[in-house]
């Protein structure tokens, strides 16, 4: 399983875009926030594998790319917990 | 745009894995509600346009593949605009 912590530790590269708090800095990019940890894990990987090259992936790609599957559910367990803001 | 209404007259298909409210039902399943509409919208035309191909994907492609861009600009108005609840 993740570990929210380390999570936080290893998410410095996807606040520009994500937000620190998993609350998406412009509509391109995805709220984390309250997101199924178990998806956002997959989702990490696919981008990672090679899975998803739509849209903004060849952004996301680079970030993936030397993520280990632990980094993943780490990342994936702390934005999971975040709470979304909602109008 | 999209249209809320619209979308939720075409949400049928998607209320099973999504919720009706866009709150999924499985964790492997992304939440939609207070998702950002220009993001869900640039993933459902990734399923359709066969750029997305990791994790559930298999189960999203077919969902997707007679959707039109109106169709995915009105799911991705509507389920934006559901409230996510969060523990």
């Amino acid at each position: 399983a993740g570990d929210p912590e380390a999570g936080k530790s290893k998410s410095g590269m996807c606040v520009a875009c994500h937000g620190t708090d998993g609350n998406s800095l412009a509509p391109m990019y995805p709220n984390l926030a309250g997101q199924h940890a178990q998806y956002l894990e997959t989702a990490i990987k696919a981008y990672r594998d090679g899975q998803r090259t739509g849209g903004t992936a060849p952004m996301m790609i680079p970030m993936a790319a030397n993520l280990s599957d632990q980094d993943a559910a780490d990342l994936a367990a702390y934005f999971s917990q975040q709470k979304l803001k909602q109008k």
